[in-house]
């Protein structure tokens, strides 16, 4: 087994990314190995000299590195040398089995879907992301991949979101929901409705109906299915109230009660840890011919050796014919 | 002037109703009335015997009550002596200047929708919510009554939403952003790409572009557009975030630091209090000819008072007619 990791990527990159890495070996068999993309002087000088780590990891020089803020069109187009676009390369010619990466998102998505194939009958690629949610890890698919997507679409989320649920997450006939504004059959979207109808005639999906955002995180479901742009700003959206929340309470604290600051900071650092991303390893790109892990930006080591394990996990469960044997072709007439 | 409460709408619905009524008056005129609708001896058990508040305040009896969980559809079709039915009538009437509800949201949006006509060139009315955000107060339209909107209908909300944070809300020149999931102008799905092209050339709005969910709350702008079904997802899942994290952090606190608990509620409350949506007098329903304010509905007594506030300040201002003419008409090519 190979897996290549974009050693550029992130706002911790190169160091974290090198640790998280190093740390990743141990999920790995004694033939397999990490292949770290990015800059060689900046990579090595963050890999330790223990030849028995030498060994299973190999840098892979890449002159150039897309930046966070870069445009993703742009980049992909101009930045050809880069660890994002070289690393969409290898995984597109089957050199290795898996990718990971914290960088740009957007590019790291758009270059695996334009190098990779797409999985059997899959159309568009989703990004799953896993939250922590108040009950357990709640996969939502797709969160950026695809902003204008047909039920079809939606229904083949459901389907490969409900599979890595199964397989990595090792949840027993995950709950899906489709996110919308009511309960009611009656309510969403046209979008909305006419995905419910072609979910609703697939047996193999455990499907409760619609969602709405008030009991996402509550644990009505264990994977919600929505298009990339709801998908999106309900990621961004979480991010940022979780984020102002504990500012705005702390502030609250140091300016009224400065002398609890020091008991109520051990408080939400348990809360964050119950609540940790990192634990998942990232967002899949499901539905692309190979695997692609998209790490959150933030990511530090243990988001990366996650990561690494994720990958693992995924190649041997063979997920990928998993989803290829349970994916509903597209009828004719649709 | 007369405004039109429905006494039934609610989950503390008639007494907190009732009592948010009479702490209103204090907004009106001598001359002025407020009608309350629903069951004569449900509502009138919660007047006072005052004299003064009785003779401007006039219960109409509406024998029905459509339920929070009743089908919007079914219930007005089904409950025509309903007070949100009636209210909707005596607004499209003109016997009232503006009505309130706290009751079933969709049935509300829904009547008045049905029952009132545009205001000048509307095309759709949209539901304006006002969130207490981390740096003052951001109004989000719509949030649930076009779930399929077009490009020209988004602009109009920018337009009578720029305008009620204006009046209302005492804003200056309110930023408008688009909600989207990227900042570059490449980034978001067909409607909103085209929601900004004709946004950019409204000169009278203080448009800045696409905002991310993640900087909503945090000031990136004090007015957001959205189509419906993305704003109330929005809506709801703040609301959902936002109770489960501070349940999630109450039980850390419960599990771990006992002893910290009556030190923390008071902090916890304080937030609440700075965050306190009911300060804003509930949604108005943005584009119909007449005023409607939707509140939430957990509202007590002061959203009912402040939403006869801002009712009052509404009609006084005659916002409406601002509205009118900013609107732009649509072009006949699109």
């Amino acid at each position: 087994m190979r897996i290549a990791i974009d050693a550029m990527g992130g706002d911790h990159a190169p160091a974290q990314i090198v640790r998280g890495a190093v740390e990743g070996l141990a999920f790995l068999g004694t033939g397999d190995e990490l292949v770290l993309l990015g800059r060689e002087d900046a990579v090595a000088a963050h890999l330790p000299a223990d030849a028995s780590v030498r060994r299973r990891i190999t840098i892979q020089h890449c002159a150039e590195t897309i930046e966070m803020d870069d445009s993703p069109v742009e980049a992909l187009r101009q930045k050809k040398d880069s660890s994002i676009v070289v690393m969409a390369r290898l995984a597109a010619e089957k050199q290795v089995d898996a990718v990971i990466s914290a960088g740009n998102t957007g590019a790291c998505a758009a270059a695996c879907q334009l190098k990779m194939r797409t999985l059997g009958s899959v159309q568009r690629p989703g990004i799953a992301v896993i939250i922590p949610s108040f009950s357990g890890p709640l996969t939502i698919c797709d969160v950026g991949a695809n902003v204008a997507p047909k039920p079809h679409h939606l229904l083949q989320y459901a389907q490969m979101a409900s599979a890595y649920a199964e397989t990595i997450l090792k949840i027993h006939r995950p709950r899906v929901g489709l996110l919308s504004i009511g309960s009611e059959d009656a309510k969403g979207n046209p979008l909305v409705k006419q995905t419910r109808e072609l979910i609703k005639q697939d047996a193999s999906i455990h499907f409760i109906g619609n969602v709405e955002g008030r009991e996402l995180f509550a644990g009505a479901c264990e994977v919600a299915i929505c298009d990339g742009f709801v998908g999106n700003v309900v990621l961004k959206l979480t991010e940022g109230l979780a984020d102002g929340l504990f500012k705005t309470i702390k502030r609250e604290i140091v300016s009224e009660r400065p002398d609890l600051i020091k008991d109520f900071e051990p408080v939400i650092k348990a809360v964050w840890a119950r609540h940790d991303y990192s634990e998942y390893g990232g967002a899949p790109l499901l539905g692309v011919d190979g695997i692609c892990i998209i790490c959150h930006g933030s990511s530090d080591h243990r988001a990366i050796k996650n990561a690494v394990r994720v990958a693992v996990e995924y190649v041997k469960a063979d997920l990928n014919r998993i989803i290829t044997e349970r994916l509903t072709e597209e009828p004719v007439n649709v």
